[in-house]
């Protein structure tokens, strides 16, 4: 039984959903010695969100922001509002899509579907660099 | 400390919530030889979702399936189409809802509260088969 | 490689968010003994959840209360009502913010960000008492 456990930023990007499994992998090369095991990715933010979604089509990732600000939208009244229109709405979307994601391993690699891949959501309006916490847990090959 | 780890489908269905908690124990035997651990069941999809909710009334599954119909509509305009009109809201239930869980083992059995079941939520309109990755790790009974 | 598991009650509420990081922190002493590792906090209920948002401004948590109102709300038609019009937004408001999260550990502390709590959200009207397991694994301090 091993453990590995790294902090890194993601790419920082504005308001929108990103593709970033490549960012992640590459971050973890150690992923190939688990033969088995689980990879558990924490954003350590309030205001952004990691998820599992489709990895081909983008305007996935554009419908989900647009269906995001239907559902919590950033023309709303809110009490919290000091950092501005997008800061209370930014905290709901966390809360829904959530920060954590845990991700199987199997023979080296994430055992995620075909079409599945690691998006990273951020909710703020302005360019924010967003640190995780990956921790991998599992037994390595001999 | 031991892992185990399988990949089973569920049994294909349209669009609904269904309460898979049998189905998922009767996969997953070896869960009686852990003393304490957890399980991470691991859905390799992005248009269905695994969450936990009440076991009981089978209205709360159909009230689910209607208000997540509300939240993230059929009846919207979205970029992504090609599979359907059901397809883009599938993929923003999916990761409203999320499409992994994790659930504590005790004494060999799942530590789930009196009221709480395992739930396969299908988001498309037509019949699928969700696989699953089930990752157990714990410490077995001596 | 170590196991610590064990049930606790959170202090009992009315609807609405709560930060409840210390509460979780003085019942789990544990904690500083693990260099690295998971702590997994699992809710054994289907009308309340747990969540991490924001641990400072007390209106972010109020703003999520009516937010979620909005999402999923009492004045809707239920099918499941038997316990009363706020039971069935309890449940959906549950699967939407999830009942279980796993946060690591790092150096006998929970690895959260400078502005992150534990949420305990409240979804009925009445004081609950919800049960929690906490499941911590890691490595241990020698």
């Amino acid at each position: 039984m091993s453990w590995s456990q790294k902090t890194f930023a993601l790419t920082p990007r504005t308001r929108g959903c990103y593709l970033v499994t490549d960012e992640v992998v590459q971050s973890l090369p150690e992923l190939k010695e688990y033969k088995v095991g689980l990879l558990n990715l924490f954003m350590q933010h309030t205001s952004a969100g990691l998820t599992l979604n489709e990895n081909w089509d983008s305007d996935v990732r554009l419908d989900m922001t647009d269906a995001l600000e239907k559902i919590a939208p950033e023309k709303a009244m809110y009490r919290h509002d000091a950092e501005g229109s997008d800061d209370m709405p930014a905290h709901i979307r966390s809360s829904l899509i959530g920060v954590a994601i845990t991700i199987p391993i199997k023979d080296g690699r994430l055992a995620t579907g075909t079409w599945q891949g690691v998006w990273y959501c951020e909710f703020r309006r302005s360019r924010h660099s967003r640190k995780v916490v990956a921790t991998i847990q599992g037994e390595k090959y001999h």
